[in-house]
């Protein structure tokens, strides 16, 4: 009974979350394991191995999608060891022709290494303004997308294509350009849209509508 | 002509005294006075209180032009002083039915207090996926925009519109989404934007005539 | 009654998210809405664009009190969503002849606006030594407070005057300077004030009068 | 029997109240004491001169064991007010002899003086690889051991020694070298360590048998 | 002559290399020895174990003057290692009645250790408003400064008294609060520090001819 | 002869080193692209895609040594462009039996993946203390190192082996936990290591002589 109680109390007295720090975490301690029953770091008593592991990075996923990518990742959902350690994982697959599309990390930079096939990437600085960096890569290349930056990988080769790629937080954020613009909900008003784009609200239209259903 | 090649000179030096650093500073002491003539902190003892002064924040910019919108800056390249402190000052003017367009700040949050008129503001955050958060703004009104999420201000009311904004980094950046994927230089390959946008190339071509001269 | 009871509560819940953090938060998410219920960020579905807003910033401020001033605040107390994103709003109202007395934000610097009026301000660095940097400023001047400095704002017009300013802190802090040292609770004894401003006990005590009741 | 109970709880909580952060903290406010009831700070009208205090650090730590040294430490557990604040201060005793042994703080740089004797103290560098900084100090001498390298102390004097220091986090984190390769639990193979060690298992297992029992 | 040219130019280098990078610096390797040749780290292979080392700090400052006290550093003026790695070090000294007068360090936290006598201690907070947090401590006893907090140190032994202090950034800063408002050059106008003290100017000017001469 | 003094300003402008930096970079700008000619950022208008590029990561290293194993490095040494973005890649390979010895990380966390073979790796905490967290892996599983703690990899499989991983940080560091402690120069003396390992001085020399010539 006694033993319970403590264990009530304990828990009660690691109730603030994770989240509720709302930063970057830098580690305070060797490691601090995200423990599902709370939001504090998991008791170090109780950490094992296999916190830290995850399977299956050589297993490619299903590009059977309009985008012909697939993106697989391994962060702090996957990995609970990764929480406080700014690090993900991700590996890309592209089917012929696949893109993953115009996107933005917030709050990390990201290091690319192809495993196979030819990619076409490129991000788009904002000083100097709107200028593209972009290249064709081959197996084993390794390119860097600065943190903030725009940026795509189109499969340019003959057959399928496959990267790994190592984002520095445990909460890169992901913003695909055209859908965070022309798929909003609610959606953002044709007004706004065509002024920006400089364009007649049909075209407007037509975009929109490849984004909502 | 002298005085030209003065300004020149002092705004590549003045842009070197951040770049220089390489991150986003905070103080290591109490000011650090960006100085034109080397990428060193100004001597503390000619530190002047002109250094950390800028004028004419009450006048209007020019908004004769196709957004009708204008945007004036006090960042460290007009007051030396906010060098490492993280602040920079921003003034919107709208004409009527003026846009300030789709745009992301990659390194700092953004607060606004609407001065005058009616401006419909909003931004869209990636976690959930693609939210719109927008909501029209009168006189004394403050809206917050979050760092590294797409925001537009446009003028909805019957006049002018005019706003006040500080951000918290000395370069903020300034990422414009349309002419950032549409206006790019190099061009992103029609290839690349008829499948991101889902669209005929015939579009895209339209979408880049807009940004491209 | 309810109402207050919920006021006073949501208020203790802010707080605390933020005191929980117990750090200056950078955001490791879109954005980490302070929940009343609770010290973790608000479920981001339910996030509503009033997170992000106040109002009235148009208004001055009541400025019948002896300093002749009023210092208004959108905070994270007003503005849930400024939660973990480094800001904070101000607007100073003086009446003819007001002060906002020498003070220092403990964790921000602050850039300020003239709206309207003439305002002498002024700031101390501790190197060079106490070398006061003081300017006069008229409507549309910019000035800059560097973190951690002692400042101060007089109205010197013939007038009212109002000026706006933001912090890069969601809780800058506020030592009012002649308060903080003579208008303690304990008091800060006789003898190391007399000694530490080199003057008679009776001037202390004087001093102490001045901010005790 | 009770307070041994309420000792145990509290620990938990304070050493939770650090973990849920899960980062080294910055202070956002003036203070955030560990609370032993929660994991936020304690609630700052509750606070206490008592809370930013702690006693007995002219008094020697005990040296009889084998090493011939002790280790006297005032971090967040002794003073709750520390929390946040970034700091620990720390007593080293040393018999005759006394040795600290080959350690590294993963989280903190650690300033040293000498209350009296002769130490000999040495860190060791990673670039340039595997250099030596290595000193005799004497009564009134500060030396300093860079953040993440190992280091040692040893009483190299013909009488005991006594030296105080400190270190840049409330969590600086202590591997002691020898135990933490040869002393792990479980055990690292003696495959691995006749590798690493270019040695016989004969002597990896007598080294072994030095830190398991 | 030769050797003090020497060391006015050492301490200008030295004092450019803290200062160009304009921001309390984390170490990006091992150790960063500011290098009096230049504002760059010293070529680490010329690094010398007293690059980290400084000696004297068992020898009693001066306190014949005003203030009874004196405060001796070692900070990276003194240890050039030091540099990047966030901490400085303190001797106080008092002679019977001596005062370390009311001060703040802007960029640190501070944590004391009493070598001998008794001292009165104090820091006042900002939330709580201006309450004091003070006591008097022996020998042996610690006591936390947390960071941008005004506070002093009093011997109220019968004897002289010393202490040694840590404080967690290599330019933590120290502002003087009395001669800060009341001893500045040129001097804060009377009307605004009678108004700011609400006393009489004659009061104003006998405190401010304390500090200037 | 104008142009050319333009440059020679612009280049001494931006003479302070990015090592004078000292720190962790995180970005002030989209990107600062180390600069051979100085130690400044690079010119933005001058950096090319290729300053973000680097390649080879698919052909195995030569492992043809006593370790039995080889690292392949993508710093900022080969990627320019990697300069304050926070990430390094590393590729493994491994001959039948070979290791990567004990090792730690001071400056930045590591997660692995494993691209053929099988590897055990481990790390060891220091709270709880001494604990070694262990895995076999195989082709495509991933594990991560947490910053600041010994590990190492061992290829316990019938061929050889390769992997691949990220590092956080532009300078990881390197500890090679035997060599940093029995082949520094100069040696760490035998009474401090034979107090250390509660061994006999011969076997201190025995393990010096495997990493002196």
């Amino acid at each position: 009974m006694a033993s319970q109680i403590l264990v009530i109390v304990s828990l009660l007295a690691i109730s603030c979350s994770l989240a509720a720090a709302g930063i970057e975490p830098g580690p305070l301690q060797d490691f601090c394991v995200a423990d599902p029953a709370s939001s504090a770091c998991r008791d170090p008593k109780l950490v094992k191995p296999d916190n830290f592991f995850s399977g299956g990075f050589n297993v490619p996923g299903n590009t059977s999608n309009p985008s012909g990518s697939s993106v697989t990742s391994a962060s702090v959902a996957q990995i609970p060891g990764l929480n406080t350690l700014g690090l993900t994982l991700i590996r890309f697959d592209f089917a012929h022709g696949g893109l993953v599309t115009l996107h933005i990390h917030p709050r990390a930079s990201e290091i690319l290494t192809v495993l196979e096939g030819s990619l076409l990437v490129g991000f788009v600085s904002s000083s100097p303004e709107n200028r593209l960096f972009s290249k064709v890569l081959e197996q084993g290349d390794v390119f860097v997308f600065p943190i903030g930056l725009a940026h795509f990988l189109s499969n340019v080769g003959n057959g399928t294509a496959a990267a790994i790629a190592s984002l520095n937080s445990q909460n890169p954020g992901f913003i695909a350009i055209p859908s965070n613009i022309f798929g909003t909900s609610p959606p953002i008003g044709d007004d706004v849209l065509a002024k920006a784009y400089n364009v007649d609200k049909s075209i407007v239209e037509k975009l929109k509508a490849q984004f909502h259903s």
